[in-house]
């Protein structure tokens, strides 16, 4: 007969690192263009919500992936690079954040320049026995508040706030 | 009856991830300018050495943090990336060895260009059961031989070397 | 007695995990340019391959990192950055996939660029209790529809296609 504090340990390790590494699919996945590898990664009516962009529902990103204008950056040569995530699991529901860089590669072809870098926090739930993000809230590093309260939500295990202008979501 | 080494196993893996995750939050923390996250990664009297300058305990790491210097580097738009951690524990100590980026937003806001590319190695120690840095020692990849000392020792699972010119810690 | 089934569940934790961390370990052994630490990530008859550069076993991979190509990078200045990895046990063998950067310290010593950004395809066998890379093979995100097969077939834990124009491997 086991422990069940053992199984509870070992199940929290396992719920954290199937996070890491569902977030850790996510660069791999749109670099290579694929949108149903990206899709999946989100619930069925998950959210993307990145600066004033909302992409509602795995029908969202899989548009955003299939876009021309996704496709064009595959093509040219782009990097979604994320770093490793910090996650807090509560039962079924989970908290993430990480920070990401987009890299694009020169027209010239001598080498990549940074696009973008950015807060991520991730909102998530275990749906059939599968972490999936319902909520991903992304803005860029560049001094605006609402990025450094994303990481500090993320950090602290609790949910995005609402984005300055909101009055609800 | 559980087997006792199942659960030293388990307790490894415990170790080595609550260390990950603790290295992988500096860099939300510092980006979002704040200082008390930064701060309570660090033993209370841990050392965080960046070439020649000597921050001492969490009082230090808070400083730097707090400091106008770095608040300007988050209004302007920065990013501390860390990369994942390797980790090797010993009981209640443990060291760790990753590299790091900062990169700062352009003044035309166009993107994002790398400032600095560092070794890192870490020394931590278990304290009331949670893991706390008692040194990081950072030092830029600029061919310099102590860097690359760094990252040899941090993989070796072994203390920093004494930094060049040193007579004594 | 233990419950198999945890057993299992453990070990394939302590898998991934083994995996993720040999994959951290290759930018800090070769921007030490430390061949040896770099050398026996790979399985003794393993393969290293990037572009049109085949390294054949460890003695490749050690030639490579002790040749004055690398280690004049690495006086210069330089960063081989990884990602978080996406690792799927089978057993005995394995496949990850991350994504990664080459950044080289500018004449100026002002800062970084980077000069690669690149997909990676790893193939592990376990030998003798210890995980080892059998394959690796690398293509920089350039457009090149390679580049792309290797960041989906590492997704799926498939093995990494025959590159084009190759008759057989």
């Amino acid at each position: 007969m086991t422990d069940p504090d053992l199984l509870t340990r070992l199940q929290r390790l396992e719920d954290e690192h199937a996070i890491t590494k569902l977030i850790a699919s996510y660069g791999p996945s749109v670099d290579a263009g694929n949108a149903d590898n990206a899709a999946r990664l989100w619930a069925t009516d998950g959210k993307y919500d990145v600066e004033d962009w909302q992409m509602i529902g795995r029908s969202g990103v899989h548009e955003m992936v299939s876009s021309p204008s996704h496709q064009d950056l595959v093509a040219r040569g782009c990097c979604h690079f994320l770093g490793p995530a910090v996650v807090t699991v509560t039962g079924d529901a989970a908290v993430a954040v990480c920070e990401s860089l987009v890299l694009l590669r020169d027209d010239a072809g001598a080498g990549y320049r940074v696009w973008r870098a950015t807060a991520n926090h991730f909102a998530l739930v275990r749906v059939g026995g599968q972490w999936q993000i319902t909520t991903r809230t992304s803005r860029v590093l560049d001094g605006q508040p609402y990025a450094r309260m994303l990481l500090d939500a993320g950090l602290a295990g609790e949910p995005a706030p609402a984005p300055p202008g909101a009055t609800q979501r």
